[in-house]
């Protein structure tokens, strides 16, 4: 007799016990409609992944226990595993149920507790012990998660204990290449134990996070048969003939870059929703970072939902204006002009007697960048829209950014988005419609906060710089292993110089949309005072 | 014979291997010169603690234990036991070393890692299994680091292997009570297990966290017959007889809003120092927070390196800008008075035919503590030196506060300091020296961003918010719970529900000085995007 599987890759909302639950609920009834035997969700699908130090408090643990709870009594007809925090006694575990006909009918404790990255799940809960198995039809079936088939033992364990079938519930977080990886190694491990597995990931924008979903089923050969689509919401459903899972719809895994904007634009997409903004905002430079970030923020939300702003200085190019206005109009967005030098005079005739007699530096190039984001930060809360801020990785690892000035923004989607990958995106993006003038791609980048200014006056080159960020921040290389990888040694000392500086600055910018193996904010932990330099291994014998 | 052994309560920086290793080498000398038999420094004193995710990168690695290979051969004449992360093979451990005479005698691995509140030591290093004993002269010492004895078993197993004294390697932060509660649970501890412990512990601010020191020994009953000064460095000597410490100094400790108070002075001091910055400025507003700040800032610093700035607007009365002025010269700080409407009417003409129509809302308000926060940041680029920001923990928990404007700053002093332990402290500080007029004590406190202001106005009392404020955020009680302690229940609802919708601005404020059980920052991690209402509870059945 076949057994009918069914994968609920859904978009739940943090803590929205009762919206989540009711969501819950309708994907179970659809699933029985379609005739599943078995419907699957993603891990702590009840309260959403990650609830962070909610989990600390015992009104969330007990609300979550009682929507459970209300839950149970009305699964009827097929059965549902979810995942959940559950208490038991003093301990807190990262649970999976499996629900039949109004009764708990098996319980899962998670194992394998991920403490590293973004991850701090031994700050919340105790490492379970026992494996879990149940029957539907003859076909008995095992409860894992997540990072417990990522490692060796727990899947050949169930299997000795004669599970047919692995399910694995899932929070696992995008960044580009990890739904490759993320196959790699489960279909190895399934490869290795001979028995065919489902696995069933979460969809959405947490935060700092994306899920990517791309569910799927394995069989005991560790070949794909069914994935779900990437970045969207999907109900799944696989039919398995003794045992072996029936070939159905595989959606393609994206392209990088592909990937990488879709990623993005649900991010946007779901912070804003998440919390309630009525739209967003955002400065439009005539740089390319902004015109990326106003095509993610149409793609995510809708022309009507997006308004722009131009706050021209007398360092502002002609072209940088006229491009502005050319890519507000190509997305039909509403723009504003705000000149800033009746507040940036201001500013300096105020400061006049203070700094009399001072060298003018940075301070001033600040002083232009803070009028932005006073003007901006009045539109948001004027008209009750995030402020998008529109720096990239690059400028935030190096500190080429003002602190309350162009970082000033309820959200950062370009925070783990090197320069280089801002110009691939954005190229990506003109590929669907032109929607950037080539101009500004081709233009080289300056901030324009003095005259004739060049990114390249400051910084190394991109095409030098990004690659050395990414192994000093993303892989941990030392200053000397990326000199000796063939990087000049004046461009790693400076970069590598800059990122240990800046910290402070990251340590107040907004969240931001991690992509990569390594963002800056939870997922990178440095201190500010900290006397060792990276580079400090260039400099000794 | 007697065992003379010194305990090494140090200033360490983080990542600062070369320093730190020089000034671990000169006390083991002052220590051997002294005559003791045995130097005891803190946790991870190489690199400082806590090092975070430096611990990650092999280069740090690698020259920490360069940093140590080269103090070994440097020891002679004396017994010296110093902590470091210390990798073997893969895996790392939060590492005891006992030198003598060149080389390494004994080595233990931390065993209780703690991985709650600001602690990630899961994060970073494998739990150490072996017990580890050395002799001097036929007494064995025990090698633990911190946690290890805040839980049962691990004095009593090496009391069972023969231990005759336990040394504790620490690296304990500061909350109000801590010395206290960690003496308490300590020699509760030592007196069961009927042996004298010897405890160091470090000493210094590290970004958000304060070292109190208070190193002290007790004897196999329990009692305490020496402690280390709070908030000092210090070399202290206790000779052993026959297993028995002889009584020394016993520093006291500090009542609770002493201990604060010195807690915040050592945090500032150490951040400015640490970082490098040429001192401090504040804005002053004539109101008790920033009052307060100017009075601990003078007192870290001292008043040559500290400058006030007076920003005065329409709603700014005549009293505050004499109260402020009286200030800064009872502390000799310079201070200058930039008033902000030429700023403040620049935003408003450049953003009237955006707002026209609009209603006249907060936005006007934050328009002008903005304009404050670019004059100060001005300031603090020119001069190089920190801005302190002066906003309280009251103000920070329900965002009654300004995103980059009387936020903006690298550091804010009174992040973890209640509204009403602020007024706690100014007369603390004014029973010194009286610094901070008794009128701006007495005042009742106002923002001044629009006519006739009070916090009352939108906020409960203070003596009725703090409380609540504790309660739900401290001790993570309900707000059912706090309603059924006898708090209004509307004054609950209202305090909780901005807490609930204000993680965002907490999100991008500077770091701060934890003085309670829980401050934010690392130690509160929640989620911004979250439907949890921490008031549910008071509206569902």
């Amino acid at each position: 007799m076949p057994l009918k599987i069914a994968l609920a890759q859904l978009n739940l909302t943090v803590g929205d016990l009762v919206g989540n639950g009711e969501k819950i609920r309708a994907t179970v009834e659809q699933a029985r409609l379609a005739a599943a035997d078995l419907v699957v969700f993603a891990e702590l699908c009840i309260t959403g992944y990650p609830p962070e130090d909610l989990l600390l408090r015992q009104d969330f643990i007990a609300q979550t226990e009682r929507a459970v709870q209300a839950l149970i009594p009305r699964i009827h007809g097929i059965t549902a595993v979810m995942g959940y925090p559950r208490k038991q006694g003093d301990d807190l575990f990262n649970a999976a149920i499996a629900i039949r006909d109004g009764s708990v009918i098996a319980c899962y404790h998670k194992q394998a507790l991920p403490n590293y990255g973004v991850f701090d799940e031994q700050r919340y809960f105790k490492t379970g012990k026992d494996i879990s198995l149940f029957e539907i039809n003859g076909t008995r079936l095992a409860l894992t998660i997540c990072e417990d088939v990522w490692r060796d033992g727990i899947i050949a364990r169930n299997r000795d204990a004669g599970a047919d079938i692995i399910l694995t519930l899932n929070a696992s977080p995008f960044h580009a290449g990890k739904m490759q990886q993320r196959e790699d190694i489960i279909c190895a491990q399934v490869q290795r134990a001979g028995v065919p597995l489902v696995y069933v990931n979460q969809v959405g924008g947490q935060d700092e996070l994306v899920f990517d979903g791309a569910s799927f089923v394995a069989d005991q050969h560790g070949a794909i048969v069914f994935r779900a689509a990437e970045f969207e919401e999907q109900l799944g459903v696989v039919s398995f003939d003794h045992l072996t899972p029936r070939p159905a719809s595989i959606a393609p895994l994206y392209q990088p870059v592909v990937s990488e904007y879709k990623a993005l634009v649900l991010g946007i997409r779901d912070y804003v929703g998440k919390n309630g903004f009525k739209g967003a905002i955002l400065g439009l430079s005539g740089g390319i970072d902004s015109a990326l970030v106003l095509a993610l923020a149409v793609d995510a939300l809708g022309a009507d939902q997006v308004e722009a702003v131009l706050m021209p200085s007398r360092y502002t190019a002609d072209i940088s204006n006229t491009d502005a206005r050319l890519e507000a109009e190509a997305l039909g967005v509403k723009h504003h002009i705000i000149p800033i030098e009746p507040a940036v005079n201001a500013f300096i005739a105020m400061l006049a007697p203070l700094f009399a007699g001072a060298q003018h530096d940075t301070t001033e190039e600040n002083i232009q960048a803070r009028c932005r984001g006073v003007v901006l930060m009045a539109l948001s809360n004027k008209r009750g829209k995030l402020l998008l801020t529109t720096g990239n990785k690059s400028e935030m690892s190096v500190g080429y950014t003002t602190l309350y000035g162009d970082m000033a923004g309820g959200f950062a989607p370009l925070k783990d988005v090197s320069k280089q990958l801002v110009y691939q995106l954005a190229e990506y993006r003109n590929s669907l419609s032109p929607v950037i003038p080539q101009r500004v791609i081709d233009r080289p980048p300056s901030a324009e906060l003095a005259p004739d200014q060049k990114d390249e006056d400051s910084l190394p080159p991109y095409v030098v710089l990004d690659p050395i960020l990414a192994l000093y921040i993303e892989q941990d290389w030392s200053a000397a292993d990326i000199v000796a990888r063939g990087y000049p040694q004046d461009a790693v000392e400076r970069a590598v110089g800059l990122v240990d500086r800046n910290e402070y600055k990251r340590r107040q910018s907004p969240p931001g949309i991690r992509i990569t193996p390594r963002a800056f904010g939870r997922d990178r932990r440095y201190p500010i005072s900290s006397r060792f330099r990276g580079t400090s291994s260039l400099t000794e014998d």
